[in-house]
């Protein structure tokens, strides 16, 4: 499956407005200082799937789609989402995203740091000018909570006895939260019932969660070349995700286990090391579970979504949990 | 003076609303991650001047006092500062401030960094809960103002060069600009007309900027055991700041000038080298002029205090313009 040409044929029907959203995004984030337009230009021009405005646009349009309040809703989660990536970077130490430099790795760690603040105020001006006090809160509570699932990845890391729950939550606070934030304020903007509003929330929810099941599934799976990194790069970091705790599940206290135990403890690592516990997580439990529960996820946000009734933009948003599961990128 | 002692008296007025601010930033401040809270605790110990709280509460008592959301923007005010002090701490490298360890050197950088984000999530609650349009953008327009003033230091840093305006457009984006917002929500929140809020913004400006020209001062003329840094720190760091820019008005092209841009270029440097320079700055005309622009300041500040009638919180706002003149510490 070609990635952009799905989304593209996916996202057909609000093309003009995903446009007039990144056009926006770019007249947000100007800046009277060279410095900062430089590292704002650079950390939008890396690509990125627009997954969260085509959520929160697709949600609007279950109901009354207010297409002008719902653009600055959509730029702000943008810009909060690229503030976390960027601040996320420096965290992680990571220089390269996607294939392209970082903005810590181009412009040094101090002008990463106040961009990804310069991009919160930004965004809390976006916010302030929807004037909804639901949305003031909702985007404040999405932040703190991504701020908190950041810090769990944090703490969590390098530690082999991590529980399922634990990786949920964290999944849940530092990825689909956000996603769910973006459905949630698209049924508040277009005027959706209370419980319409839970719905999608819950449809964002299994969706962001299911897609970084995915992203963790092909953090194993595949290659530098199709993904921008190399395969096995979360045990590289240390980051303990759900592929490796269910090939864990099965391992004896001797053998992978005490392998597995050896490489998150170390700071530099044998490509050869890695690449036989990322072919053992890839061809045994560890892929094959996590893909059943990415599918589990992926039924939920459908059950959430067929509550509405049957309409084009609905199928937009069933498809596109398709989309994440078959994605290979 | 005795710098508590002369405040305590000054607040006497306003103590008990001092001490609910303080009370809700924790309880606002709290996080289910231990990390965090742990992180935020050592944080707010830090003894602080809760000028900017003072600032808040006094220009809303100028008109109709509404204690329920200056409490909630003085929090918020509060809890950028703290969030920007704990950000500019990573940028500056710095292991100390007042002589307590930084979150930083504590906690490390990437837990500051996320402690900074997670404040400024918190603060976009609080700003919500106060449901006045004019506060949201007066608050997004403020921090992405600090952000831009905190880069233009950044990248000014070092310039021997720099221009005495170029040096009063970074102190007002980076520490006047913020006191200004509290004086300007204080006005806002308690009715005032728009002249007197825009007066009250004028007030706070001037104050913040004769504030940091003291600051800088002091950074000259005072010794670790007072201020808890070195005499001569911002030199060391290559932050060139007023009374620098005023002695190297007078400097020759040889001699001193030299001798400062050689140490402006280095990492390290001789106790011998920062002492001879800060007592140039000291005893020439360096600290004098300083003084003499902090002075016009603060001459601005009061003509601008002096448009509302006379009345016992006007005189506290006036007093404390004396207050950041004399301080010494």
């Amino acid at each position: 499956m070609n990635t952009t040409a799905t989304l593209s044929r996916l996202f057909a029907g609000i093309q003009a407005d995903l446009d007039t959203v990144d056009k926006t995004f770019q007249e947000r984030a100007t800046s009277g200082l060279t410095i900062l337009n430089s590292a704002s230009m650079h950390a939008l021009g890396a690509p990125g799937k627009r997954l969260r405005t085509a959520l929160t646009l697709l949600a609007g349009k279950l109901n009354t789609y207010r297409f002008e309040k719902l653009l600055l809703l959509s730029v702000a989660f943008e810009m909060t989402h690229l503030a976390t990536l960027i601040h996320d970077d420096i965290v992680d130490e990571s220089s390269t995203r996607r294939g392209n430099p970082t903005v810590n790795a181009l412009f040094g760690d101090k002008i990463a740091i106040l961009l990804g603040d310069y991009y919160f105020a930004k965004t809390a001006g976006l916010i302030a000018d929807i004037e909804d006090p639901r949305i003031d809160h909702l985007f404040s509570d999405t932040v703190a909570t991504v701020c908190e699932g950041t810090i769990l990845e944090m703490m969590t890391a390098g530690n082999i006895d991590l529980s399922k729950e634990t990786y949920y939550e964290k999944t849940r606070s530092k990825t689909a939260c956000l996603m769910a934030a973006c459905s949630k304020g698209g049924a508040i903007i277009s005027g959706a019932t209370p419980e319409e509003i839970e719905l999608l929330y819950a449809y964002g929810m299994h969706l962001g969660t299911a897609f970084q099941i995915i992203d963790d599934i092909l953090d194993y799976t595949q290659d530098q070349s199709t993904i921008g990194k190399p395969a096995g790069n979360d045990l590289r970091q240390g980051m303990v995700t759900l592929p490796l705790i269910y090939a864990l599940q099965d391992a004896p206290q001797n053998g992978h286990y005490q392998q597995v135990k050896t490489l998150l403890g170390e700071k530099t690592h044998k490509d050869e090391e890695i690449s036989e516990i990322v072919e053992w997580v890839t061809q045994g439990n560890g892929v094959k579970l996590s893909l059943l529960d990415a599918h589990a996820q992926a039924n939920k946000a459908r059950e959430a979504l067929y509550h509405f009734p049957a309409s084009p933009d609905r199928d937009v948003l069933d498809e596109l949990i398709d989309f994440v599961l078959m994605r290979k990128k």
